[in-house]
């Protein structure tokens, strides 16, 4: 795994890999053996009885056919390969079902983007700052508060103990900061756990970490939203019966959002930040002087039981509650691209000045806590209590607890970026489902996007949405990624022995030490309420993931191209010397070509050939012509191929890519191979796949109404029925949507992994 | 509709209908237009590279491969035609899937049974008797219940009422007896409702007719299983929570029997209704004797209190109560044909019996009821009261209760019997879809069984099985069946003028005037109580059944063979003369034919070309066979086999006979059509389609596991999504069973229907 691999731009054309120069060879060797059993270099190719670029073919005559309109012919230079490309209305079938998707999904989710308008966007740092801090930041609303609900228990004694864990915690965020600090430095493309810790520590730890981050980002929705709803019913106690509701609502929201591939930066997602900041911030020194202002009264010793004794599991469990305070800290570390130039050095300071505000608010807090001794209240925040103390319940409060809330919605936007980039680097290794990869139309990894909403939806309908109830599940995970990051940095140094390798890896090493205590801590301390279930979890993930890549692995192996010996002459094999492909259609005329209208009629008065209904045919008056979607260059797809040409029909190849490069990446290939059948590439820039397929073979169809056309399908059949989850089910959504069409006939060849 | 047709011995070998001449030319003329197309009259007949009669192939040999012995040759006269037969071990496919679902069905449903065991039972009158009769006998244990729950509503003065209205229903009985006596001389085939209905009535009134059936035998399952519990819960109150699970433990239990097929013959069946006879009888004898004794004391009075006043809706609600005892009485009518011979004469005789029988009992009951002054009891059924009241709580009480139990579960199973066969009656006459003229793997409407047992679950559940809740819905169904059905006999009798037509026609319009005023009645009075449910599902059963229609009728017409004009040469359409069909392949050579076990050792040492291993080809290697699954010569079956004979590889077409004269119809119109391609007849005698026909092209491909073998589906798509439902999918199942298998390429030539 290397660095570029891991953080290179989102690229869509990945389901053409690059071969090597070997598997170059094979195709090579493979094609020769076609030429040679053919007799004759071009013995496969046949004329055929259409013209393969649909595009070009209405704009010659300037009729009026929409359907034609779904393809533009992009290159017509004559003599150099034509290259055609679905429109944006090639992305709707024509079924009713089809028309309604497709519209549904404009209005959802706007017009649909090309793969070329991914760009990335730079922020400034004004603007970088608050957008990647809204996690860290927005702990400061559940993390205290979270440490005092556990210290309660232990009645006043246990109380007493806030001051020490929170300088403790502090301390934390101060090491782990600076940790972070040094993987900016070393990755400047961005270093998530995922990608540190599989670099350097190998495999395994990687799969760990980024089983961590999974089912972490899945609680930060779920937390995050759960605390923001809080931070509404404390202003508003008549919402508090409709929590699961409002969640729900909200995870639609975000879901719907980011579907539309919400971008990260601008103003509105800055905002609330800033204001956040000043808010609490102001909460802070209005309390704090008031406070100052009548000599630090002693607070009224609170009203509590002990239920249990102050025990170290207590403490324990305190420490590890509030540490969820530091959740968010790595977002900065993850998306170092984002920054101007230099961005390594722009991100760093962001990091600081995160690390800074963290400490300011989060020692505020807990110091207006200790002052006022405010202790968690049923119904109402402990932010909340601290602003009514500041401000009364006026207007001021009501924007503590407004932006309370935007600030908590932000840090659930954070993981929408987060889990599907995360996923989508798992699937690109073969960890995941290859679904994973796929940019929907608006550029968002929608499947990534669409699980998310689902798993975080489901843990906050079980936990009926209280925080208290989830917290416990939280941080085990976040530290996990910490630890094994921090760890894969300290292994970073010592095998690079870069500049200042000695201090990036003490600080490195202080910060895994410190993560590595807390999530055990946390694991120990909170394992019996909630955390068992994040760590099976996380375990389960890294099962599943090993078993995704054992299967990718064998298709991979089975489907590798292989040169066969071909048997000799003799024995019971006879090798069949057949004269040239037979011609039963009229090949594709581009000299006579007339206007669509004007053959319409013509082929009215000449009768039969071009009706479309489906009569019976006499197997004389059966004119074919086979298609075959190739996605690439395997066996299963040459496959296809064979069985296609060896049905002596005419044979066109089509090949949807959704950009300009990888269409000719295929073209090179298919040269390569040796252009045995006709290829036709059709770029497809929504990316979407099945709908122009079907257009453009409907396209065909209309050229010629009197065609048989048989759509031939390559399609992978797993062993085992769960694997069938992990293939995209391509030649069954394609068989399902040709289906309704007339004349078109469709062909699977199975090719069975075991 | 003709007498013959509704009742003739379930065929299954309806699949494939026997021609009309005028068909039968049309599909010459077809066959014609193929023999001048393709020029020489055995063109498009290929040597086959295979043995098409897999059955003889290890036979002869005595080579054990249990695959093989999946199918065995039938006749094997050297030059007659040899019939490939399935064993029953074809009938499990050889995925895990398929043979856990086939040894699950061999334990619940016992050994598969053969058409040919389709034997029609015949029953002595003491037999026949006691099985057509529990269900009229044992709506004696509700009848008079129900009644009374609606009189007691009106308090002393209402139950004044019920002995003229014993009375009257007692006049019913007898009526209705009577008339149903001149149908069994109508239709010495069986008369049922739906028969006679729309045989002398027409369509509609005929549909009408199966609606009321179909919904009352719905409600005859929930009903008597709900009257069957609470003759249990009378005596075992403890059992009293647990109706629901209990009443759906009982459904499982018959839906398990029927799909096995349990016959009604038997002593198993006749005893309960003996001894439910015997007890009630017992029970009025030994009460009235008691009652005469003491010198029939005045009953006291009941203390109710009249919630209403006694009005005419009252009375009419009562008597439509009431006359829920009715029910039942058409069974032996529907009948005739399970009595030996002179058939109509025993059949008469033993319906005579069974009316005098339910008049006693029913009057016997109402009689002890009057003297003894019972009233409803919540818990405790009417008749346990009286059979308390004659012979205490000992061993004769309990068996009173069991036999009640026991004749109440014989009744619904009655409706085990009936339901399916209207419901494939229907299917045939294309009102129903046509699953449910399948017979499964023990003989039985499987499919209408299992509808009946959700329908009735359903409805069960819905009740919280309350008979009291149920009885305002049942009856109406049944009494609109009876009207229809007599009126029926009033036209028949009206149109024959057969022998005393005179009287037959007075009892029968005697008959239909008191049926019409008993459903006028319920439908009325209960109308806001249920009635209303029942109604509505019959009228949205005939409306689901004319659009069922509809389709079945356009899918018919838009099938329907019909010669095409074939096209003059000139224009734009060329007409092929091909020279003779290319052979790639070896044919199958008889002569040299090897034990199975040496000519695999042989192979591997010739090389490759029978590998089974799914490599890489080039088009020269691969060897073809088109192998079509022929159901019917429909027009969508010719276009697949247009199809695959346009291809020019060799082609076998195949079809699965449910019986040897089903196959040698298909023989025959096949050699009509001109015999242009190989056929091979397969004889299920299980009935099964999918694992024969997998298990066939298994065993092909076991012969030759070189060549690739293209299945070519027909498959008729309909225009709308729920018309789907009504076609059997076989092309999708037989697909989703090939999938799995090495060397099989899958095609499916669609046909639409607009």
């Amino acid at each position: 795994m290397t660095q570029e691999r891991a953080h290179r731009p989102p690229d869509p054309s990945d389901p053409l890999p690059e071969l090597t120069a070997e598997q170059l060879a094979t195709l090579h060797t493979v094609g020769e053996q076609w030429r040679r059993a053919a007799g004759a270099p071009q013995n496969w190719r046949v004329a055929l009885p259409v013209d393969p670029h649909v595009g070009s073919y209405p704009a010659r005559h300037q009729v009026h056919q929409p359907r034609y309109e779904r393809f533009v012919t992009v290159a017509d230079l004559g003599s150099g390969p034509q290259t055609t490309e679905a429109s944006q209305a090639a992305d709707m079938t024509s079924s009713p079902l089809g028309r309604a998707g497709y519209r549904a999904r404009r209005v959802l989710l706007g017009p649909a983007l090309k793969s070329t308008a991914l760009v990335r966007e730079r922020m400034r740092k004004l603007v970088a700052l608050p957008v990647l801090s809204s996690d860290a930041l927005s702990s400061v609303a559940y993390g205290p508060e979270a440490m005092l609900t556990i210290l309660v228990i232990g009645g006043v004694a246990g109380l007493t103990l806030s001051l020490p864990l929170a300088l403790a915690i502090m301390f934390m965020m101060l090491a782990v900061g600076l940790s972070y600090r040094q993987t900016i430095r070393a990755y400047p493309n961005g270093g998530g756990s995922y990608v540190v810790a599989g670099d350097n520590l190998g495999r395994m730890p990687g799969l760990l970490a980024a089983g961590g981050l999974i089912v972490d980002y899945v609680l930060t929705v779920a937390v995050s939203i759960a605390a923001g709803i809080a931070a509404i019913t404390s202003a508003l106690p008549a919402l508090s019966g409709a929590t699961v509701p409002i969640g729900l609502g909200v995870i639609a929201l975000l879901l719907a959002g980011n579907l539309r591939g919400v971008r990260q930066a601008g103003v509105l997602f800055a905002a609330p930040t800033y204001v956040f900041v000043f808010c609490v911030g102001a909460v802070i020194v209005v309390g704090l002087v008031r406070a100052a202002l009548a000599g630090f009264p002693p607070a009224p010793p609170p009203r509590i039981d002990a239920v249990t004794g102050v025990t170290l599991f207590l403490v324990m469990r305190a420490f590890a509650s509030g540490a969820t305070a530091l959740t968010g800290i790595e977002a900065i570390t993850n998306a170092v691209p984002v920054f101007r130039p230099v961005e390594w050095r722009n991100a760093r300071a962001s990091l600081t000045w995160v690390i800074l505000t963290l400490l300011a608010l989060f020692g505020g807090i807990m110091a207006l806590v200790l002052v006022t001794g405010t202790i968690p209240a049923p119904g109402e925040t402990v932010l909340s209590q601290l602003a009514r103390h500041s401000f009364g319940t006026g207007a001021m409060y009501v924007l503590v607890q407004a932006s309370t809330a935007a600030i908590l919605l932000l840090a659930a936007n954070t993981a929408y970026n987060g889990f599907p980039r995360v996923l989508s680097l798992l699937a690109r290794d073969h960890y995941a489902p290859r679904v994973f990869t796929r940019m929907g139309d608006r550029l968002a990894y929608s499947n990534g996007i669409l699980l998310l909403s689902v798993a975080a939806a489901l843990i906050f309908v079980f936990f009926g949405g209280s925080t208290t109830a989830l917290i416990p599940l939280y941080a085990v995970g976040v530290f996990l990624a910490f630890t094994l990051s921090q760890t894969g940095m300290v292994v970073h140094w010592w095998r690079s022995r870069s500049r200042h390798w000695r201090t990036s890896l003490a600080f490195n090493a202080t910060g895994a030490v410190l993560c590595a205590a807390v999530f055990v801590t946390a694991a120990i301390a909170k394992f019996t309420s909630g955390a068992w279930v994040a760590l099976l979890a996380v375990a389960a993930f890294v099962l599943l993931a090993l078993r995704i890549r054992v299967h990718y692995d064998a298709v991979g192996r089975a489907l590798r191209l292989r040169p066969h010996t071909v048997s000799l002459p003799g024995g019971n094999v006879r090798v069949i010397r057949r004269s040239p492909v037979r011609q039963t259609t009229e090949p594709w005329r581009p000299v006579e070509m007339k206007p669509v209208r004007e053959r319409a009629e013509e082929e009215t008065e000449e009768g039969e050939e071009e009706t479309e209904a489906e009569e019976e045919e006499t197997p004389e008056e059966i004119h074919h012509l086979s298609v075959v979607p190739v996605e690439t260059l395997d066996l299963a797809n040459i496959r296809a191929l064979a069985y296609a040409a060896s049905l002596q029909q005419p044979v066109l190849a089509v090949h949807l890519s959704p950009s300009e490069e990888e269409a000719e990446r295929m073209r090179r290939y298919w040269t390569h191979w040796g252009d045995h059948l006709p290829l036709e590439v059709v770029v497809s820039p929504y990316r979407t796949i099945i709908a122009p397929l079907v257009n453009y073979i409907e396209a065909l169809h209309e050229q010629r109404p009197g065609l048989t056309i048989t759509v031939i399908l390559p399609e992978v059949v797993p062993a085992r029925l769960w694997h069938r989850l992990l293939h995209d089910r391509m030649a069954f959504r394609l068989r399902h949507a040709l289906h309704e069409r007339p004349k078109i006939v469709v062909t699977t060849v199975s090719f069975h992994v075991r």
